[in-house]
């Protein structure tokens, strides 16, 4: 039997090596996760053509063969509905528990760590993007980009508040998921490896030690150290 | 085979009905979901001597015939080895996602509602428990209590922000269980009690209309409206 092809378009910086996308990591660890072989294709914000065939304009997007998916959160049931081996979530229950921590990256951790690392997301992104970038940035933050952090160790501190959270259940779990990996923690992971790729300072909320940075590197050093071999704006530095 | 004697110490103000401690609710829920019998014993912050036996001093205790267990965790993992009927938390992977929904609940739901009730809480406990009050609150927040929330609608709107993640996660869900509560219902539920007891106005962040609102409906409603008809500083208002 023929092996089934799979893609994934995956944000790129102006590096088309340089992979940052939140979700998009999320997906690629919950692939690596279920054992599944697959490429990517580099994508720009700017590159709606390239993705018109999913109906919408946002990556990641899966194609599995002839199947397209695009949605991250779409996109883990698909995989848990078509290769049920190794769940990403075990049952409806564990779902449920996940879409809350899902919401909680996407509504409580984003905009925390956003205005840290927004002036190197700029920078980093190819040039085509940055017209896009930062007027749909600039309208959402109703302001200069430049201004959106306007206190670096502020910020900092507003981060650590909200990943304290984090930092309590992981000084008694191993993974969100228990004794091993499940979505919620790929859901975290990305959220934080967007900032490890992109950030020109070493990426150091006030409590970068301890349970969280532990944890953080136990999925950086999963499946033969793949989400730990990215390149980053920084180098190995 | 004499029924079992369960008794649970339940933190209450002067009135020894009003009863707002957030982990006793979410344990008073957590009986009512496995259908185990019990009564409660008043208890103020200064009866100290009343739970010595149990080696601490902080509500709930639980006395299940002559077994002791404290702190709301322990006593919900408790529950679930030795009844394991109509579980609180299915599965270790189930156990792992509740426990970042109770450290969310202790570390953002909590210092975000405390400032819009400190007040309240103070002006409903018991005359003796007012000094140790005021006196541990005032250490920890490091400020004179009436000076603790100083713009009641920005801290709402705090509030409002904190609870985004709730709020999307429950436009897509039922329960925080699924289709059924489990202890992450109970937990953020005991929350959002401790506010609706205590409160002398409507407590009301911004948004309180929504997902949240029919949430909290729902399980004001369950086992006969138990949660519901608890007596409030505000009465049936």
């Amino acid at each position: 039997m023929p092996q089934t092809k799979r893609t994934i378009y995956d944000l790129a910086g102006a590096n088309p090596d340089l992979r940052f996308s939140p979700p998009c990591w999320a997906i690629k660890m919950s692939m690596k996760h279920k054992g599944l072989e697959f490429e990517t294709i580099p994508w720009r914000f700017t590159d709606k053509d390239a993705i018109s065939f999913s109906g919408q304009g946002r990556v990641p997007v899966l194609l599995d063969g002839d199947r397209e998916v695009h949605d991250s959160w779409q996109i883990a049931q698909y995989l848990d509905e078509t290769y049920p081996d190794k769940p990403l979530m075990k049952s409806s229950t564990v779902q449920a528990s996940v879409r809350f921590v899902k919401a909680w990256v996407d509504n409580a951790m984003q905009p925390a760590i956003m205005p840290l690392i927004i002036a190197d997301i700029y920078d980093c992104i190819h040039e085509k993007d940055r017209d896009y970038f930062r007027e749909s940035r600039e309208k959402r933050f109703g302001m200069p980009l430049d201004q959106v952090c306007k206190d670096k160790q502020k910020q900092a501190a507003v981060l650590n508040e909200v990943l304290k959270p984090l930092a309590e259940a992981l000084s008694e779990l191993d993974f969100l998921g228990g004794s091993t990996p499940n979505y919620a923690d790929y859901a975290v992971f990305g959220r934080l490896q967007w900032a490890r790729v992109v950030s020109r300072e070493t990426f150091a909320p006030t409590d970068w030690e301890g349970p969280i940075s532990e944890w953080f590197n136990r999925l950086l050093n999963l499946y033969d150290g793949f989400a730990k071999q990215t390149p980053r704006v920084l180098g190995d530095k």
